[in-house]
């Protein structure tokens, strides 16, 4: 159970979103500007790949599951995919391009200053853009706060594949600034 | 020089706020909401030590040396306070529920998962309360992302002590959400 009384029911970070708003609109005003709203080149679900690969590293149950589920509803209903970026992204069907802004995002979980010039170089020589390069590196750092958030509170987190997934389906078609689905029906918080 | 082409001459995360408003926005918005506005019991001056902390502990050069200039305005002029927390957070002139919030802090800034129930009774028996250890994980969580941002992309970080107070005693005076202060002429880019 968290680390605090959060007052609600709702799992991972919604219920810290719930419990704190002052700090929850800035935070999804940022997911909602890096992975949902239209970008100049980057897909939805090739963003939210990169969140669920780097939430993965940082081992976030409810970030690569919520972010893995809203990815693959992104990407047109392909669980594939992401489960091939997560079990190795160098052999996953994305492009090469993807694979380079990943291996910078990687670089930016362990540390910013891991970053090289020459992973820069790597990207651009793949076809990244100056933008995709920022953003890539943006959304990693950022899952380095959602992912720390999340754990470093405990929050309710549970193990229900079907919840992930419908939860998934209302982010991807909605984006972060509606309300969460209750999931109450297939997931019941076992703290109650 | 930065790992992409910024356009600007602004020095640290300003660079990146200037090269990407869609995503400066959310991110000064949330440092707003967490160090400069109102809060029910912790000081800005109080929080912006557990910002410049969590900094030092990322050896981010610029976020430690910026928000360690706004602590020290924010704490009434107080450098040597900033510079004992930074040197040894347990034998600093803080109180000890600060003490216990900034191990809290630390566990953060190495992982989620590392913040114990233990670190939580031991922070609440020296004061803390829900609110206060909320965001103090947040804010912790938060500065992974800023100082990943700020590294990751390589901004321009100057060596100059004058810049950083001028700046510091700016942001404390009025928050994250005024343009920032013209400092070329104490710190030219090299770059340039």
């Amino acid at each position: 159970m968290p680390h605090i009384d959060i007052t609600n029911d709702f799992p991972g970070i919604r219920g810290l979103f719930t419990y704190r708003p002052v700090t929850a609109a800035p935070l999804n005003a940022l997911v909602q500007a890096l992975l949902h709203n239209p970008h100049p080149s980057l897909t939805a679900g090739e963003r939210e790949l990169t969140a669920t690969y780097v939430s993965n590293l940082n081992t976030c149950f409810y970030c690569t599951n919520i972010h893995g589920a809203i990815a693959k509803h992104q990407l047109g209903n392909d669980a594939e995919t992401v489960k091939q970026v997560l079990a190795n992204a160098d052999t996953a069907p994305i492009s090469d391009k993807m694979k380079a802004l990943l291996k910078i995002a990687a670089k930016v979980q362990t540390g910013g200053k891991n970053v090289t010039e020459a992973d820069v170089e790597f990207a651009r020589g793949e076809g990244a853009t100056d933008i995709e390069i920022h953003d890539t590196v943006l959304i990693a750092a950022a899952f380095c706060m959602y992912n720390r958030y999340v754990d470093g509170l405990a929050t309710w987190q549970p193990d229900n594949d079907e919840m992930y997934d419908r939860m998934g389906e209302h982010r991807a078609r909605t984006g972060y600034l509606t309300p969460p689905v209750i999931v109450s029906d297939i997931a019941p918080n076992p703290n109650k």
